[in-house]
C-alpha cells in the first residue's frame, strides 16, 4: 500500500514531535515552517519545567528535537503556507508562497504569535522587544518595563530584573503566573510593580526614551523614562491561512476533539493554535503525539477506500 | 495563604510530571508509590519516541525525572494506595497500607499493568513488546506476530502492517475491534491471520526468533519464525482502590475532562489509568502537567473559600 503523505504546518514543538510520530508509523512526512525549527519553544532562555531536564536552553531543547526528526527522515520546507484546499476526493492541497503540493492528512501546529501594543510599530527593534531572552541583553544596567498581566509577563520581567538597572512591571487587572514566579519578583529589589495601568504612548526621537503611563484607577498619566520596552500582552493564534477551509475555530483558535482532530475530517491540529486548556511545551509535544498518529490512522483508512 | 496540599498516587511518568508542575505552582506535594518511581516506562529498554531523545532507556529518562521532582521538594512515601475518601468539608483521605493521610486535592496516577501470556518473562525488550507504537520502529521490514483478539490487537497488527515484511495476527475466539479496522487490516497482502490459536512457547538463544502456536481446533502446533512478537491481550487500569469513591470509571478507567479532571470535584487523573485516546509516554506527560496546574488551581480555590 502507498505510504500515507502528512503535511504538518509549523516546526515548534508540536510539529516537531507529529512528525516523530508519524514518520515512525511509516508516513511520508513533510514540515512546513516559514522561518526556522524550533518555534517560539527555541527563543526562550531557561526551561525548568520540561520532563527529564532540570534546566535547559529552548534553543538546545528544540534542536535536540528537530535532529530526532530528521533522523527519522521527515521533509522539512521553509516555505509560508499560505491556503489549505480540501478537494472533493480527499486530498488536501497545500499552497505556500512557492509552489502547490498534494496530502492525504494535514496537521495544524502554527502556533501563537505575540500580541502587541499597536502603538510601538516605530520603536520595534529600536526599544520595543517581544522576548527578553532574546533582546535582554542590550539593555543591561538600562532602565526598561515590561506591560502585561499575562504568566509570560511574570517570566520577562524575572529574566531582565537579574539584568537590568530598573523593571517596571505594568499591568491592569490580576497578574497571572505562577505563585513561585511572582513571589521571586518580589524579591527583587530593582522590580517595581505599577498596577492598574497601560501604556498608551511612546516617546524617543529614533530610539525609545520613554513610555506615557496612564494609571486607569485615578486617571492620572506619568511618563517613565525607560530605554527598553518588553511586551507581553497576550498571544495570538497564526491561523490566517486557513480561512478558507471552514474548520471550526473559536477566537482564531482552531477547536480540536481528544484525538485533536478539527472539525474537517483528515485536518488535525496541535499545540498552542489550539484550543488545549494548558499552553506548555510537554502538553504542545502530547498533542504533537496524538495528531501525528491519528493522522496516520486518517489517511490509511482514506487510503485503503480508493 | 497555607500551601495547597496535593496528593498524587502513583510515581510514573505521569505522576512525576505532575509533581513537577504542582511544586513549581508552590504546592506541597506528596507523591505515593508502591514500587519505585518511575512506573512501567523504567522497564523499557529503548525509547525512541520521547521529543527531544534520539534513543533512551525508560530507567535512565525516568531517573531523570525523578531527580527534577526530587530537586523541586516533593515528598516521596513509597506506600500502597488502599483507599481513597473524600470529607464532607472537600478534604480528601488518603489510606495506605501503612497510615492515613489528608489532602486538599489528589491525581490519580496509577497507569496499568501489561495482560501477560505468562510465558514471555525471558524475553521481554529482546523480541516481545507491549506496544506496537513504542517499539514497532524497531522490526522495520521484519517478520512479526501480534496475539490476542482484543480491539488493541487489531489496532497493533495495522501498526505494524504498514512496517514489517509479515504480520502474524494471532487469537483466539472472535476478533474485537470496529470493522473498519478488520476490514483495513484485511487488505495488507503481508497480514496473515493465525485464528483459533494460542501462544504456548516461545524460543530463540538470547533475542526471540520465533513462538510456537497452537491450534486449540485441532490440536496441532506450529512453529512460527518471528523476530518480534506484541502481546495485546488487554491491560488492566490500577483502579481497584478508587471503588469507594464514584468516579465515573469506564472498564476500570478513569474518566478524565480535558482538564483532566474526574467527576469528583478535586480528583483528578493522569496518564494511561485515563480514557486518554494515545497511550504514550509523552501524552502521560502532558496529562501530567494538566493534572498538577489545575489540582492546584482548585485547591488554592478550595483553601481561599475556607
Amino acid at each position: 500500500m502507498t505510504k500515507p503523505n502528512i503535511a504538518i504546518i509549523g516546526g515548534g514543538v508540536a510539529g516537531l514531535t507529529a512528525a516523530v510520530y508519524a514518520s515512525r508509523a511509516n508516513a511520508s512526512v513533510t514540515i512546513f515552517e516559514k522561518y526556522g525549527l524550533g518555534g517560539l519553544t527555541a527563543t526562550i532562555d531557561k526551561i525548568e519545567n520540561f520532563p527529564t531536564y532540570n534546566v535547559v536552553n529552548g534553543f538546545d531543547l528544540t534542536q535536540n528535537l528537530a535532529n530526532q526528526v530528521k533522523l527519522l527522515g521527515a521533509n522539512i520546507v521553509l516555505e509560508q503556507v499560505l491556503d489549505v484546499k480540501k478537494q472533493a476526493d480527499g486530498t488536501f492541497e497545500v499552497v505556500t508562497n512557492k509552489q502547490n503540493y498534494l496530502f492525504d492528512a494535514v496537521i495544524v501546529a502554527t502556533g501563537t504569535k505575540h500580541g502587541k501594543l499597536g502603538i510601538e510599530s516605530n520603536y520595534v527593534g529600536k526599544g520595543v522587544s517581544y522576548c527578553a531572552t532574546c533582546d535582554g541583553n542590550f539593555y543591561r544596567n538600562a532602565d526598561v518595563a515590561v506591560v502585561g498581566n499575562t504568566n509570560s509577563a511574570v517570566k520577562e520581567a524575572l529574566y531582565l530584573a537579574g539584568l537590568c538597572k530598573t523593571v517596571y512591571l505594568i499591568y491592569n487587572g490580576n497578574l497571572q503566573g505562577d505563585e513561585v514566579a511572582i513571589g521571586q519578583l518580589k524579591g527583587y529589589a530593582n522590580v517595581q510593580f505599577v498596577s492598574n495601568s497601560v501604556v498608551t504612548g511612546l516617546v524617543g526621537d529614533d530610539f525609545l526614551e520613554g513610555a506615557v503611563v496612564h494609571n486607569v484607577e485615578d486617571g492620572t498619566s506619568t511618563s517613565l523614562a525607560v530605554e527598553g520596552l518588553f511586551v507581553a500582552v497576550g498571544s495570538k493564534p497564526e491561523t490566517e491561512f486557513l480561512a478558507g477551509i471552514g474548520a471550526q475555530m473559536v477566537n482564531g483558535f482552531v477547536m480540536v476533539d481528544d484525538r485533536c482532530q478539527t472539525s474537517v475530517e483528515g485536518l488535525f491540529g496541535a499545540g498552542d493554535v489550539t484550543n488545549g486548556t494548558l499552553k506548555q511545551i510537554v502538553t504542545a509535544c502530547g498533542d504533537g503525539a496524538k495528531a501525528g498518529s491519528f493522522a496516520v490512522v486518517y489517511a490509511k483508512k482514506l487510503l485503503a477506500s480508493r
